[in-house]
């Protein structure tokens, strides 16, 4: 299997690519040039077109991009071009949150349940006991497991996700999950970006670059 | 001004440090070797020298840090070694989760008020009119502002927060926001994280380097 190497950087800037040329879709924009996309999205211009070539380019010299084309093309590397269904396990506040988001399903992803092992938390909303998770898991392919228990259920709760074969796991918990190598971990750690930002208000004259070799 | 230049990558593995030597703490550890701490951390140790030597360093070769001594110093660094005042504008899916979030304070964070336009949000949960945002401002010292309205409301918001002198923002919408340059704005973008999980999901042989040059 062939590996390709690429930045962590390239992968974050990836999704704001993706929101921006939505944009511009919904505004009626056909082509858009490097020039003007650098401007709109403080990036230079060479920075985009090398984030771009990791994956093949899609540019015309002189000619800029077709909104729809990269848009798709980009959809694709994301993996935004398919459906996935998926479930949120732990019916606490950000458990809650992820339940009320409405934009889910527009974006292709299905919330197909939500557990907890919280009795007083199945409450006629929708939340399950997380004892029924197997026998939906017989029955639909449930491909990403959004984790937003308590730290202290979270390693036991990959388990149970990983056993019934979830491809990737939404992890709003402090803890670093063990998991097989083949089932990707995204960390969102709330606490994390709140210390980032008090850094930064302590720390205004730092100057935060994105390369790590100064 | 002595300017500082620290890549993004060690400032967003600080917290990290931090809860790691807050949990060595917790377990009366008192010191800590850099070759334990990059065990436990999966990073290398170089690495962590070279992180904590944006900083001065602290370490004492062959005898490893001081757990109290370098968390203190880590806390410090990120500007939790005081207590910031913060409000929640919005009191939709994210604000509420934030609301119910119940360690903000132990962090140091105090939740002085939550502020929502919409009338039919303001129910004797703590919700406020946000026209009352000023009366609050004027006798307390507001450090932070968590925004968690509408994208469409978000620059608004940003902008009433820049007037009652905010230091920091906290923005959970995903709006681009425009504040002056002394306003570090910390973007929470969940659907790129989503967005990014499922590369990760679709793309199982790309593998990912920290650096920006390969």
């Amino acid at each position: 299997m062939e590996i390709n190497y690429i930045p962590e950087a390239v992968i974050r800037r990836l999704p704001g690519y993706y929101r921006y040329l939505e944009r511009l879709e919904k505004a009626g924009e056909v082509r858009i040039s490097s020039a003007k996309m650098s401007q709109d999205l403080g990036l230079n211009a060479s920075q985009i077109r090398r984030d771009l070539n990791y994956f093949g380019g899609f540019g015309q010299q002189g000619y800029g991009y077709s909104v729809e084309g990269l848009k798709g093309e980009i959809a694709h590397i994301l993996g935004l071009d398919r459906r996935y269904n998926a479930v949120i396990m732990g019916a606490g506040n950000i458990g809650r949150a992820l339940m009320g988001y409405n934009r889910f399903a527009s974006m292709g992803f299905d919330i197909v349940g939500v557990f907890d092992n919280n009795l007083q938390k199945i409450d006629g909303s929708g939340v399950q006991n997380v004892s029924r998770l197997l026998e939906l898991a017989e029955v639909m392919d449930i491909q990403i497991g959004m984790i937003c228990t308590s730290p202290c259920s979270a390693q036991e709760t990959a388990d149970l996700l990983v056993n019934i074969g979830v491809k990737g796991i939404w992890n709003f918990t402090s803890v670093s999950l063990d998991v097989p190598e083949d089932i990707p971990v995204q960390n969102v750690n709330l606490n994390d970006s709140l210390f980032e930002l008090c850094f930064r208000m302590n720390n205004l004259n730092a100057k935060i670059t994105e390369s790590e070799t100064i």
